[in-house]
């Protein structure tokens, strides 16, 4: 099985960072591609940046339904442009926001988001009620840091996490943790122990569901919202 | 007062139409400039021409802040990239589906939107959910017309969403119509006078709103996820 | 365009106040009218006082629909009588709480409503749930100043009213403020100057939005719950 | 234990019918007093209607209050003035759409209201998300008739009633039916034989649930928003 | 009338307490009988508790329902199995969770649930889910006792509930409160004496709300979901 | 990987089948055993036969647990005593409903669900609600046959299914539809090939996500809700 992983930024290290994360968990039989488009904003920090991204991001998987990929994930915790890459796909199309709220409310009857910026929290909490899970998802947190700061080295950023999973568990009753964004992929194992909860991350989450789905022999439906686009 | 409409899709004669009904309507003070990107599709039918539009939009938006307008509308029942040009504005900037959807719920206990193809019946019910009218909004309906043919003039069109209209009144217990395509505007009062009831576009709602929120004095909120684009 | 607004409450000094906010920011064919009724309540307080404004709202309504008014706006938070001078209505009718929060929600990502007293909490909550905006309107916030209070001028009551919006900052993440009571109306420049943000008053609002739906040609629907009302 | 039901509207041949169809079902000890305003509607079809009949109402239940009664039956399915008679009442107040569907909820996972006049179906909605019942009551239909026949003895009114019972049925999926007005209370046992199932009036509710809760000890909080009205 | 209580879990001490709190408010007329089984967990604290009661349980109203019982209490919080036990009584069947909503609804704009453990506070708001409550139901908090404490008499858990009850009150914006425990119901009195409000107890609630239903002639609806088990 | 399949139902026929389909879309390092109750009903159809299968179902898993199991599926569609099984189990438990409505949420827009017996639609629609899925299942369908007809090879029971799932296409506008019972898994091919759309099983989605869970590392939450049963 070959699964297409698209990063919507174009920081290349990020990109890095989630391809071996995906390489880790994925099965044996899964070969996993991971790019990301050179022309699109260095992060994802709001509606602009995801708007920006979405021509690059368009074109990988296109690229990729040509190549033949049977699946694709888009790897930005926004969803970035989820249902566009539908019309364009024949096999599923995953949103690491999507697949791991869908997980982690199979696992928890409530979970905490926590991502990186305030200004975030408005365009996940939109997914959360378009996914069915505004219940579930009891609230979405941002540890207020900078998507890049999580590519430096000097641990505050993580620290800042994990200070917000703790408030999530004491103030919001939440019995998992979903990482809100595709830079925290490393810090998953790290912050699952200091927790001492299932803390969980979107691009695993994302990968594993995408294997399941193609190992079902399941695809996207072409006879609605996500047929291919309309020829003019 | 100086609106910048921007029509998404690349049919002039749509940017063209939408202009006329747009002055048409305004206040005797009010300016009104109407444009489209150049390298946009030619109707958006679906979330990837949605998403091939967003940057000849963005640029329209983000050329149009500079030159000073005091509001923005965009002229696509998607409301394409909404979120994101209030991203880039420092007036108030209206989507034809929002601004036609709020106007109906002041006329009416419900109403029936009635688009042109099938496909953009979920993406519509989105919306309706994203801004809470989940329930006025009782069905979303289509014609099953495709956008240019609403250019043409040989009345098929227009009998198909009058008959839609119909049925709207019939089984939905709507009591009023909103017409789910910015190509639809000139159809406007010859559908009220069919159908006997409010019939409502969604341009002059979002011109007339457009002033009323700019003639407020109100402006797109700077303190949250509108704030200005973050410098990478 | 002759536009009616009424104070459902026996206030003058408010109706005054009201007035001239109103016509402060009305288009300049805008003419304003505003009354009240001689035997209602001095403010309306909870769900009693706005039962016993309602027969001298609807008078007052009625008289101006027989006076050829194109627009009415009801100037009491609670949206007293809303749908039943509907009945009575040619033209549209607006709430002030409703054209507010329509107005906030196209402004941000969410907003938290400042009124006076906490035994109004759950009627606006009614009302935001009835208008499809329990989710954009994120918290009703109470000062705690009786509605009488905000008609002496000590400033006590200013004082309260902008800690109040400044907790919601804080606590609810809101990005724009709606203030919830008439009497407030001329509070708003200087809390929005204070505060930093949009804040929003649901007089001007209603006023602009009357202007814009009646310059769009509409009215209330007459098919449905807003019929005429039936002889007997 | 003596309770006082308020028929909001002025047809005394429909108060009298609720009176005797309260004390049928009454228990031994409760003494029931059924009365209606002398200036107020004939019926209430309408938000009109219900606006012009609350002063009558409130004078009713306040006097009834002084009187020592021990709770109230608001006997009007639109459930009119429920809240605002809640602050003038020591002891618990209902409305006989309220009791009703709060009954039907606990007999059947599904009802369906049937109502007389298309007109009240929204207000009846609108009811029912208020009181959380939205999903329990699958729909609201209309018989078709005026309030007034069904003081009419010819019983083509009853056979509608039958017909749209039978309707939500077959299309609803309901397994229970509530009837959706006061003057509907003596058809009950008749439509419940035809139908074979439960149909449910809402007066036999709204007392016998009245007797428990006054039975339990309980009253109306007095410390939120059905606190005493504030003096002026 | 012959009401019989089950308690589901197998405390008999409990069964005692919820017997005699449901004679003290019994009506004449009704003749109360409160059992439990034998096998069942000794209390109800989680899934997989209620789980294992449930076939004792319903041989408990198995044998109620031959023995010509008119309608059931299930005397547990979780409202354990009630749907099942629908499937095989004639009469009505209350939960005391269910029952204390309805009654808690119609008395306060919104109310707070205080139950033993944490635990138990997804059960509870799904349950309020379920019931349509959970905009009335404000929270459901946890005084961090276990069942079992309740049934011993040093007080150091009723002062738990009291200081429970009181954040309910000051963080909640409560007007009543259910108490989230059938062995709560010896505490009511003390509690609403000492919180100065509405304190509701769900044995009575679902004691005087069975004799309303079966006093109504009202029986569980036997056409869809409820209708009796099938024959393999 | 080893994974327990239980089917609550005690027809070892159908015990098979669900095991066959399971194997055949299992991993190549996934182990798959699947077992039932001995003294269970022999088919699931409404609350009280879910409720017989408790036990057997509990201490299936509980056996499970014991024996080192990394997964649990329950393999009936009415997701019997899925939280139950939770406290009991280290590793992730999923329900065949659960996983079906998760995979055609990320599938298509809207899906439908098509079951045996009109009485499991209230279960199945309350299931979606507590998993969020109410707006993308459009809607719960019963195709009006028993469950153990499916067992029969004359081919009526499968006719009435794919019936059901072209009423889904053409009156929902539904995408994808979902199998209602565990029994249907082996018409999944043959539905899916008439009906030229994704016609989703429960048992293949439950099997392929819980590989994914585990894969992934993933367990159930002991902190909350799912923590181990308490001690008495």
């Amino acid at each position: 099985m070959k699964l297409l992983i698209v990063n919507p930024n174009s920081t290349t290290s990020m990109t890095e960072k989630i391809a071996a994360c995906a390489r880790r968990c994925a099965a044996s039989g899964t070969e996993i591609t991971a790019v990301n488009p050179a022309d699109s904003p260095k992060s994802i920090e709001g509606y602009y940046d995801e708007a920006m991204s979405l021509r690059g991001l368009l074109e990988a998987v296109g690229k990729g339904e040509k190549d033949g990929y049977d699946g694709f994930v888009i790897a930005c915790f926004d969803d970035t442009g989820l249902a566009a890459c539908r019309e364009i796909a024949t096999g599923p199309v995953l949103g690491i926001c999507e697949a791991g709220m869908h997980a982690a409310s199979m696992l928890a009857t409530g979970f905490s988001v926590v991502t990186t910026l305030p200004r975030s929290i408005p365009i996940i909490e939109d997914l959360a009620m378009l996914y069915g899970m505004q219940r579930k998802c009891r609230r979405v947190r941002a540890a207020d840091v900078p998507v890049l700061a999580l590519e430096e080295t000097d641990g505050e950023a993580r620290q800042k996490v994990l200070a917000e999973i703790r408030r999530a568990v004491r103030d919001d009753g939440s019995e998992a943790i979903l990482l809100g964004c595709a830079g925290m992929a490393d810090l998953t194992a790290w912050l699952s122990q200091e927790a001492g909860m299932p803390v969980i991350d979107g691009v695993v989450c994302a990968v594993k569901m995408l294997e399941a789905l193609v190992g079902a022999g399941l695809r996207t439906s072409k006879i609605g919202a996500y047929a291919w686009p309309r020829r003019k």
